[in-house]
């Protein structure tokens, strides 16, 4: 056996000492490594929006956007975050409206990252226009929606993106300024 | 303005049909795209914990090991699942109980990997060591341990890892399982 020391790289020291006692056992000895790795998990929606425009533009070889986008409950610590889609297709409103069950503060926002890249783009980064909206989870699933618009509220609105309709959600939301912020910038330039 | 018209990547025809409206009103013709490019938020553990034990192992150049564990709930289509980190610290075991609150099928399994890169993985991918353990998610908070510990309760014991012990646990845990394995390779070859 070669290798019998190894680097264990983590910044959970729980972790880590379990796994040093469990490898002791089979005569291979643990160092822990605070190595600074990046969390892939950890990764903010912008820079998810901009890998996945630029594999994208790779792939197509035109102007092309694409778009994220991310709720924050501020009561749960910023979750459902970054996560929002996965969170959505597992646990669903029925979840959030859950975990905020008889909780008083219900501010979130809501945030639209669109993510362009073109051949134009001279350094091959895409660029981001950001757009969000500060409002309140609903004490229930208010209207037919998709998506969190069931149960968000935007501040100066008694109600939700799904009460609204279409027409009215397109002209309030958090995509419609991330959108206006893209596209006035193409029309200029 | 040059590219005037342009690809939106998208799976989620909700998405698509709103950005397309709100485009237009700017003179912008979007067109569908439904590429599929990687979607690193669904990345599995595997991939995360593989990726980086590989950026690991470029800095250190020793024989690295990189741990990632996932706890999956049944009744919540396998939430938390690959952001298990993410969610407690976001909404914690409290959260989960929350959601848990009057589900009687409280099954759950609990998934370690290990990912293990060194100067002999001779095309420079990490190795995968697997271990999972089922049970069931306690009713409520139960002894004191780290992460999901003190809801967790594996299969055959009534106690949760959390109220075990150090030693009990690490002789029947999810990562002695995924140590074990890999710990046995280690020895082997």
């Amino acid at each position: 056996m070669r290798d019998k020391r190894i680097a264990f790289v983590t910044s959970n020291e729980h972790k880590f000492r379990e796994v040093k006692v469990i490898l002791e056992e089979y005569g291979i000895e643990v160092e822990h490594s605070q190595l600074a790795i990046v969390e892939i998990q950890a990764m903010r929606i912008e820079e998810i929006a901009s890998a996945k425009a630029k594999s994208a533009y790779e792939i197509l070889r035109r102007g092309v956007i694409v778009e994220d986008d991310a709720l924050a409950i501020d009561a749960l610590n910023g979750f459902p975050g970054p996560y929002s889609s996965y969170v959505f297709k597992t646990i669903g409103n029925e979840g959030i409206l859950r975990l905020m069950h008889n909780i008083k503060d219900r501010s979130a926002s809501f945030i639209s990252v669109i993510a362009y890249c073109s051949s134009s783009s001279s350094d091959g980064e895409p660029l981001i226009f950001v757009g969000k909206v500060d409002g309140i989870i609903a004490e229930s699933i208010r209207g037919n929606g998709w998506g969190y618009d069931p149960i968000f509220i935007p501040k100066g609105s008694s109600r939700t993106y799904a009460e609204m309709g279409d027409d009215e959600k397109n002209r309030v939301s958090h995509r419609r300024l991330a959108l206006e912020r893209f596209a006035r910038w193409l029309k200029e330039r």
